[in-house]
């Protein structure tokens, strides 16, 4: 393998939409669900909700604290979707390290809650929002744009994308951003206790060889789709397009999750295996790590997986979002990365390991070469 | 800018569902929705529709076929969506190159009709589909996956991506591939006149870079949000969820097109400043282009294109699908690839132009250096 480029990051913005959404409004709007769908089927069958089925909407703030670890998370107005969140953190972010818009050679954007169906992309969106310019006189202006998206490893997957398109352009903004309130089904509360709105920009600058923050060998990807009933949409993709008031009614086209079988299958795995192929493949030891960055899937979780990683030999910190904004999908890594900025500092090694959906799993190490600023509107 | 691999294709695979679906059928269908929101809306408001709501659901056959130019199309099963179609094709691909599933590096799933909302992705779908191990041993085996999308120029993104991973990885397959008939909003004509089903597959393989078929500044891509209205679906995005029965009923949440507005803009700028800015980069005349694939977004708008690039000295053939499988959007440059083997000639060179929502254009300049196979099942 050669490079005869590197990559650093110049810097990162987050933007929380400024609604703050407490475990107490989750609880209760579950609640308000589960009386309504009961009221209803009382009604059109004689009959309403059974135990079981009542279960599925029970929780209470302590327990959402206590199980999960989330204290707090931000939802977008409405009419705010993933689109003005990355635009909102972009800004941000130009503004902050100067670079114009003329600079940015490639949008990657990464997101699961893309703004629109199928058209027009988010990339393109932000293309205009931030005034990339579209034209260079009478010609086109060349500008890369892509959604990417791979689940909770969406950001993984878009930063080793960014990497590789160092030797073309000089400048990738690499988009973190979801929406992920508007795939919450209210009738279920395993996702409604967790996830959360955020928005991240990341600049991804190239660097001379000798100063590469990464290199190919500290990248590391993972697919197992025969676990993918574990994390999944039933309705509303083109496997089964939504068609009948009662799949909408009964949110059939929202994201479910077996929160159980994810902790049972992805603690031993980010703890042992996934972690050793990671570091196999970087030489790199458990102790050559700064910092971990997990993607903030669930708090408790993520602390079982530490625990782990320091039975093994990890002496860093674990550095994260501190439970108050939710699983934010693609946007958890550089946000929790944008709330610790006395961290990042030159010479600590980061790992950043993205994980979900699918399974998938896309890990980072960066070791810190360059003032690495970053700025959060929270 | 440096290189020390190419990328050359070593297959390309289609598949298109059994099921035919002409010009009478799609007219039929229209028609008939039209009666049945005619009825609904005369019972719950008392007024029927008027004549110019009446006129996006009226066309006809010979209209279709002289205005746009597709004779039919083809649609999935239900049951099946978008990651049937690109299994389909993968098989196909994998049986015919004989090139072995642990040999695939990465997969990048270009599709703007992902299988499921949100998760899974349809990269691990594949992966599992096809037997790409997830694990080596006691760890987990590496592959790259992402979904990837652009609206129409989606499969340009993606290859461009995979020229990337060249560096990486030996082999990178791309999927183009999309269930375009989930998208249909049977309340307007525009679109319903024109999507279909397809599903490809493209093995793209490093090679030495004197064997190379492409080279970075064959490459260009390109962004103008400023019209994303044209090509544009409502309601089911992050930025208006879908929420209500009215909304569901009028298929707000399917793709929307001003069909007048995408010929005006698209047939002047893929005509000329677009295709000047893809040649001025590639250091190339139209005269070096043998063969043209242009996205097949509409029969009667490329033979416009094609016309005006004639008449600005382009020599080569146009090639195409033939109308006979509507706009399949990410699939539509490999389908018409694989339905033209003769033309796929040592030393010839081909032009793939890739462009729609956004909007969005991503063309590739290939000159054929190697045998270049392909298989369609129709």
């Amino acid at each position: 393998m050669h490079t005869d480029y590197g990559m650093r990051i110049t810097g990162i913005a987050a933007y929380a939409s400024p609604r703050v959404v407490t475990n107490d409004e989750i609880a209760e709007r579950l609640r308000l669900a589960m009386v309504q769908l009961d009221g209803r089927l009382t009604r059109e069958r004689g009959q309403g909700l059974g135990a079981d089925e009542r279960r599925k909407f029970m929780t209470n703030p302590r327990w959402i604290q206590k199980s999960i670890g989330f204290t707090e998370r931000r939802f977008c107005q409405p009419g705010m979707g993933t689109i003005d969140l990355a635009v909102e953190a972009s800004r941000l972010l130009m503004n902050r390290t100067g670079v114009p818009p003329t600079s940015i050679g490639a949008i990657l954007f990464g997101t699961v809650t893309s703004s629109y169906l199928y058209s027009p992309p988010d990339a393109a969106l932000l293309q205009e929002a931030l005034g990339i310019p579209a034209w260079d006189g009478a010609l086109p202006r060349e500008t890369f744009g892509a959604d990417v998206a791979l689940a909770c490893s969406t950001w993984g997957a878009a930063l080793r994308i960014a990497y590789r398109f160092m030797d073309e352009v000089e400048h990738v903004l690499v988009i973190g951003a979801d929406a992920m309130s508007t795939a919450i089904s209210w009738h279920d509360r395993a996702f409604a206790c967790v996830l959360g709105n955020a928005g991240t920009a990341t600049l991804c600058s190239r660097v001379p060889p000798e100063q590469d923050w990464f290199g190919s060998e500290r990248f590391f990807s993972w697919l197992d789709g025969s676990r993918a009933d574990v994390i999944s949409t039933p309705v509303g993709g083109s496997k089964r397009p939504l068609e009948t008031h009662e799949e909408l009614d009964t949110y059939q086209h929202r994201l479910r999750m077996d929160g159980a079988r994810v902790r049972e299958d992805m603690v031993p795995f980010i703890s042992g295996p996934g972690i050793d192929a990671v570091l196999t493949k970087a030489r790199l030891n458990l102790a050559d790590i700064d910092h971990l960055v997990l993607h903030e899937a669930n708090v408790v979780l993520n602390r079982g997986i530490v625990g782990n990683w320091q039975q093994r030999g990890f002496r860093g910190a674990a550095l994260d979002a501190g439970g108050r904004f939710g699983n934010t999908t693609s946007a958890s890594i550089p946000l929790a990365l944008a709330l610790n900025p006395d961290a990042l500092r030159i010479g600590k090694t980061i790992a950043l390991v993205a994980f979900g959906g699918g399974y998938s799993m896309n890990t980072a190490i960066a070791t810190i070469k360059h003032p690495f600023p970053v700025w959060a509107n929270v």
